[in-house]
């Protein structure tokens, strides 16, 4: 069967390469206007920026921890597979932010040329750059590896090298976008009353470069993680149980999935649709049933059975119904946004605690669907089973990522739109691209938990192995330290994170409101405001603020597998792995519900805009921010991080571990 | 030794005599004026109303689950410790209440007549009538049980009665306790812009009540329910260590905890005391070195070593510095409240955002301490170790609740005195007295939950114990399941509550509107408000309201034991513990700063009452309402619920778990 390696890097790079053309054919279009070209490339300016700031800082962070992974694990290819991961992660990245930041006018200008099908074709291909460029990569890393070294165990340095990436990217991206956000809110929205993405808000290109820097890098590299933490986790598990053909099939049914993914993208991209929702669903759905077939199939072929085929559906069926669960609690369409808004009648902080309450509550489902995936995969084919279903969430990642990067895309085209004075049909059509974004970028970010929730659990059983434990008890005091010690972190890297977005957005706010009070002519629309000023403020305080919370996730089990050993690490992960995984939902909903919550009043119940209600609910959005968009998604990364950083150093523990 | 059993339940008597005792000092104190008993009884009457309501859903609860016991386990004996330990929590709790509501008027009373002094200890009797009736009745039962069946298998009955009455009064009580103060405050002070207090405000009595039902009557039964539970698991885990020896240790030192806050108790009321807070303290840190004392001794005595009082220490030690970390975070003394005041100048959501970051960060200090308590106390004795951590941290106890059953009774007097129009001088020795109630609240707050933490832990080993589990492996896929779903629970639990005070408040809302609708002669003072309705809408919404998280509680280990078998009920208990202790410490935190920032604001600082400010700070106070009042202290209940009910129905999962 070892013959079949080769498949896989091609189709990697078959991935990669639909990634790069479909780029080029974005960027072939219509930027618009002059106006609209201007303020594209401030946008553009802005991210760029802050990638340049972030790569100085990573190429220091990549190069201590190459150093520290080789002296700590005496393996210095681990610490080269770990280059070669922190690298695969930032082109992906490069590549696909550098998509987005071109799409967005263009898909303006679409709007405005062409009407909605030509814009929502262009604004899903900005989004697709990025979607194959993470699977692309992702596979074409891992596969190339795996046949040059022959060597499942070093892989996990791949795996690191992709988390770290994903901190700086999802952390500091999270931080970044809130401080412009919040910030450009305050003082734009609130004290100096002009409507959001006004041109005269020199915040204003700040958040629309968050949009991207956030949603578009932070997404992707969340997923790339979740990607190949996923794969490699069922390789190391895969082998043990079935040698090669346990490597082949999930490498190869990852291979399908792209492929997949490719076709569901050309469907959306040349269909005649009518409701782009309808559209996107045709979509991915497509992608999923050819993914099933083509699992059915390998897993005939390599085990003689349809089992690893049943875990791998289970995983994916799993995916859809969280992301359908998400849907429901945070879409204004439902009971329970209604509920946050019809509580908004009587104030902020009924308001505050119906959204918390529903965030809280909304993990039910989803957990209770994680724990069948689990039992049903453990069941068919054991721990790699688990492995195998985390494989199959996230086989259509590349259509996953596609469809929420789309979503900022049309965020953004619609600032361009206003920005640029375009005409209200255009904006229409936009805001239509956005809204059917929202609901994209919630369940998006479900599936994001989700899959994180699968990939950590299955590198955790990697990391079991890696330490040679067969059983990690909870009766042993150490474990049950550990268990408590991990769900800790988890809630005081959620505090951090808040505490960083709160310290960011207050520099912006202080910004903001020294250059309306030094240039009076910003506001009567007769002097420029300072964009710059602004982004750099972000910038800046996106990495200076992502460092502690970081330190910590890489530390943390450094410290706790020294000085109390395996199993306490142990404990530690999968404290931080269940109180991550409910904290994520609930924060991601509860700020979903919120965000919608408003917008459903704004569309004119409960009194419509500029109500008391709606007032409560700009509070309970504001409040969301965070939650959703910074903490929330940041816990991903947490979990992931703290889980692979143990298996890297897993050697260092069997040998020193447990010094107390 | 067997010989020294009977000292136990003599010991017992003897703190229940003098809470008996106290109970007849303070109610041989003059209540006061006539409008000021007036006023005093509508509180009174309240108070029985809703007790009268919830034993009658009680008798019902305990017969049903009497059977369910009897049935489940095979063991009458054990299903008639359970009547027991019902019985005598619910007699705790009657005493401790019946002596707070007279206490409260005689307090206001002896601040008229007498002064600072009288007025201290006269509030501190009747909080201690009920910690020495919790200590009392709980040893005696404990004891006089462990004598009478010679079997330390059938106590856990006792402590699940226990658990079932602190269901009751801990959740019921929390959601009556909220939704008065909730409805009060909005119709109240928001809309109708008359004082806290008012005696026209028709939702007043209830809310004076509220303070009885939910902080005296709600914290005593949960320590009840911690008292009891760490001592029947010491007992339990004591006998399979070191037989007899292993069981009276724990009982004798209780024994010698009850002594030593009856020395502290007649230090605080005798002395000679200007400052109230150090009053307290100096009784409190005597008991606590007398504890220590005995201890040494003892253990000296019963295993010719120290190790089992270091081990008592550790808890003690542990109990002290959470109680003075949770005073570091929740008090306007120190930074972290005063940033939350600072967020106020940005408004209600940066209110509730640095809240809620202040709320996560609070959890790792804590956690850490009850990391250490468990490393030592295991290393010194093992798990009995544990057990006896807890046992020391809570053999202050009837000191502790006494201390924490003041509070309330210190803002009764205040809301006494408002009413019946007492003179200035009144309330300002009331309002200083209620101030350092705050504090020791919010330090009773974090009492009750490291102990709860502690006390689930103690009795999930004695759990481990009773269904014959050697491990519980986290690499079973059962296990994680259960940690994911226990984990799941308490955020579904928390919701729920959360929920329950707000549906429960607005229909607060709506009779206080409805009255000031249809007697306009009420806010004009000409008409007398019915404060019975209100009274009536709190006693019935809380008990509704609670019945489906206790339902969850009581059958969640059920379902889950037999369906998945002990190992994943043992993955359930920890789960729920690890994210129960955090959400506690989170929701009681955060609701003590929020509410500590508004009073710090009210002080004069960032624009004082009325600014701008406050109305931000109110906001982050009444999101805190039922995080510090309700959801949060809930969580000890359904932590210590769901392990007692695993451990009283251990046979049945060994003959049954485990169907899929």
């Amino acid at each position: 069967m070892q013959h079949l390696n080769w498949i896989v890097p091609v189709v990697g790079l078959i991935g990669f390469l639909f990634a790069v053309v479909t780029r080029a054919q974005v960027i072939k279009q219509d930027p618009g206007t002059e106006k609209m070209r201007v303020i594209a490339d401030a946008i553009a300016e802005g991210a760029r920026a802050f990638l340049a700031a972030e790569y100085r800082v990573l190429v220091i962070f990549v190069a201590v921890l190459f150093v520290v992974i080789g002296l700590g694990t005496h393996s210095w290819i681990t610490a080269g597979c770990f280059l070669v991961g922190s690298a695969f992660s930032t082109a992906a990245g490069y590549l696909g932010m550098s998509a987005a930041i071109r799409a967005n006018c263009r898909t303006a200008n679409a709007a405005r040329v062409s009407g909605m099908n030509r814009a929502l074709s262009i604004a899903f291909s900005g989004g697709s750059v990025m979607g194959m460029a993470v699977v692309g990569l992702g596979l074409m890393g891992v596969g190339t590896l795996y046949i040059v070294t022959g060597d499942v165990g070093v892989l996990s340095g791949f795996s690191l090298g992709a988390s770290s990436i994903a901190l700086f990217a999802r952390v500091g991206g999270g931080i970044y976008t809130k401080a412009a956000d919040v910030g450009a809110d305050l003082v734009g929205k609130v004290e100096a009353g002009i409507p959001e993405d006004d041109p005269r808000n020199p915040a204003v290109i700040a958040d629309n470069v968050g949009d991207n820097v956030g949603d578009v890098a932070g997404m992707g590299a969340d997923l790339f993680e979740s990607y190949v933490g996923s794969l490699i986790s069922a390789l190391t598990l895969g082998i043990i149980a079935y040698q090669t053909a346990g490597v082949l099939f999930p490498l190869l049914l990852s291979a399908a999935g792209i492929l997949a993914s490719v076709v569901g993208a050309l469907i959306i991209k040349t269909g005649k649709n009518g409701d782009p929702h309808k559209a996107l669903k045709t979509g991915e759905y497509s992608a999923t049933a050819l993914v099933v077939v083509c699992a059915l199939i390998l897993s005939r072929m390599f085990f003689g059975s349809f089992n690893a085929a049943f875990a791998v559906i289970v995983g994916l069926l799993v995916g859809v119904l969280i992301g359908f669960i998400t849907e429901v609690y945070t879409s204004g369409d439902y009971r329970f946004v209604k509920r946050v808004a019809e509580q908004s009648e009587t104030g902020s902080a009924t308001t505050v605690i119906s959204g918390i309450a529903l965030g809280m509550q909304s993990t039910a489902i989803p957990i209770l669907l994680v724990c069948v995936g689990i039992f049903l995969s453990y069941k068919l084919v054991g721990l790699y089973g688990i492995a195998l279903a985390a494989v199959g969430m996230l086989s259509t990642t590349g259509i996953t990522v596609a469809i929420d990067a789309y979503g900022p895309i049309a965020d953004n085209a619609g600032g361009i739109a206003e920005m640029a004075g375009l005409d209200n049909s255009v904006r229409e059509i936009t805001d239509k691209l956005d809204s059917v974004g929202n609901t994209t970028a919630a369940i998006g970010k479900g599936f994001a938990i989700g899959s994180a929730a699968l990939t950590a659990l299955a590198l955790f059983v990697s990391y079991a192995e890696a330490v040679k434990l067969t059983t990690i008890d909870i009766l042993d005091a150490n474990v049950i330290i550990g268990l408590f010690i991990g769900g800790m972190l988890t809630f005081l890297f959620s505090a951090m994170t808040m505490e960083s977005v709160s310290k960011a957005a207050h520099q912006m706010i202080e910004e903001v409101r020294r250059q309306f009070r030094e240039k009076p002519g910003i506001l009567a629309g007769t002097d420029k405001p300072d964009y710059a000023s602004c982004v750099s403020i972000s910038t800046t305080a996106a990495l200076r603020e992502m460092f502690l919370p970081g330190l910590m996730a890489v530390a943390a089990p450094l410290i706790v597998g020294l000085l109390l050993g395996p199993s306490a690490l142990g404990g530690l992960l999968t404290g931080s792995l269940v109180t991550g995984v409910l904290t994520a939902i609930f924060m991601s909903n509860s700020g979903g519900a919120w965000d919608n919550a408003k917008k459903y009043i704004e569309e004119g119940h409960h009194g419509g805009k500029g109500s008391p209600a709606h007032k409560a609910a700009v509070v309970g959005d504001t409040v969301g921010d965070p939650f959703k968009d910074t903490s929330g998604p940041s816990i991903n990364i947490l979990i992931k991080l703290m889980t692979i950083v143990s298996l890297v150093f897993a050697p260092l523990f069997l040998q020193y571990g447990g010094l107390l």
